[in-house]
């Protein structure tokens, strides 16, 4: 049971690869996600196993661990945002399925194992995905309940979280990414920003939010995490260049009319690129000091990440 | 522009049929969806276009009527809770265009239009509905953010609001019913009460909740729209049964497998049935006295429709 997984040198467990110091967030995550997926009474059952099989496939994890990192350097406890992290990952796995099914890119790899829609079937895939971004919000409720937030910060909260995957966020950026016509840097820009920097932002901010942040400390985690996700997305496009689909655990992309950073720009300065967008959002932590560390760390990972 | 029209003699405006008093109702809701859709900035318009041309479609509109009702039931003020009335009725065109996708019921005709997946693509189309799905928990974070409700209660509603679209409703219906195999009176009941029932519920009870309504006041609105929406889709599959497209502007179900509650009891029988659940919802508003007329007027408009 490989997803049982949580040490960090373990090679194929959900944070592998992430530096020692996440073993921790991992031993509190792993076990979450699980019990925080909603009970298949009924006639459900098989819903909820497929939300399984694609939540608990080995992943990074990057997303959750932003969370419960932002809720300590906000002066919380990461264990008390344990339901926003876990709903983080689930949108996170959510859009992973849609954008794997036949109508959008017709993966048929993910995580390693097979996509969702071909281990089980179309139909049940699309509601396993909504049913994902369903039990996010209900476990974004049940937290900023139990954070006893003002109820004006609580229902803004909730939309950021709404706009972040909906048409201002991750949704924009997936119909633009579909239809790659006329790609130019803005373009590929908005692509990713929308994508991968918005739930980047938001698990950045969820946990500190939740802990009750300001605005100072805010602002820093979103500068951040917005540089941070980019960085991501345009390794991603250089590891998407050069590897095999057996060492990435995913479909290579074969679609060469679609711009990316590396087809843009040569994988010499794409690389340039990613290493200042590191550094810039490794300085946007510098009002932190030591307490930083690991969001230090983890930026590093993302730059040297090898899948 | 047919949907723009709100009187109810109009025949196909989004309030046809509908008891003349929610003519007011309707001029509210009907600038209100429109307005309160995203922006398409950036690349996104397109999903805009396609959520504009599925949620402004003719639509009986019951239940943002149903929201905006209970919110005057518990003292509010009908615009008050506009952006929840708008939400379920985002919330139920999304689960339209994904109970019409080719892997779902593969349906050409929605609201007397095209559904959606054939007027754009597929693609666009499960974008469309789940950024439906998210703008609608932008609206209900935007609600308990504007209504100050007490710090718990806000995270309740929305934790509700997820569960009500999530596999404890209409996706765990939605999955029943895509396998009937086996169906007995139980999980037709079940498809119904999870598909149907719980947006109902949600509807009746968001503007109450909003409006601070007490458990009592909540208690009674849930057992009318729990009956009302069961009573509702006895009626739609006896419609189902006679009619034709045309009439229905929607397609007739012609997989002769599927159980309804005609191929189970008759059509005198499911009738009755309807008859009855009518009157039991009737009865639940008792405690309102005359300040439930519209709420009445409206059960007897769900068992005498035509289309």
């Amino acid at each position: 049971m490989p997803e049982k997984s949580t040490g960090p040198g373990s090679g194929h467990g959900p944070a592998a690869g992430l530096p020692g110091e996440y073993g921790r967030y991992g031993d509190l995550l792993q076990p979450a996600l699980e019990a925080l997926l909603p009970s298949g009474e009924g006639f459900a059952g098989p819903v909820v196993e497929a939300m399984r099989y694609s939540l608990l496939a080995p992943g990074k994890r990057i997303r959750p661990v932003l969370t419960m990192v932002s809720a300590e350097l906000a002066g919380g406890d990461p264990a008390s945002v344990i339901e926003a992290a876990a709903a983080v990952e689930m949108i996170h796995t959510a859009s992973l399925i849609l954008d794997d099914l036949p109508c959008m890119d017709n993966a048929g790899l993910r995580r390693g194992r097979e996509a969702l829609h071909r281990h089980t079937d179309e139909a049940t895939a699309v509601l396993a995905a909504d049913a994902l971004l369903m039990q996010a919000f209900a476990l974004l409720g049940a937290a900023v309940a139990k954070a006893g937030l003002a109820p004006g910060e609580a229902g803004r909260l909730v939309k950021a979280a709404a706009d972040c995957v909906g048409v201002p966020g991750m949704i924009g950026g997936q119909y633009k990414d579909l239809h790659p016509e006329n790609t130019d840097f803005d373009s590929l820009e908005y692509v990713h920003s929308h994508k991968t920097g918005a739930l980047f932002t938001l698990s950045a901010t969820l946990g500190a939010r939740l802990s009750g942040a300001g605005q100072r400390v805010l602002e820093c985690l979103e500068a951040y995490a917005k540089n941070l996700g980019l960085a991501f997305q345009i390794v991603d496009d250089i590891l998407d260049a050069r590897a095999s689909s057996r060492e990435l655990g995913k479909d290579v992309r074969t679609d060469t009319n679609r711009a990316t950073f590396v087809t843009m720009f040569g994988e010499r300065h794409a690389r340039t690129v990613a290493a200042e967008l590191i550094e810039t959002a490794k300085v946007s932590l510098e009002p932190f000091g030591d307490k930083a560390r690991l969001l230090l760390q983890l930026a590093d990972f993302v730059y040297q990440r090898k899948k």
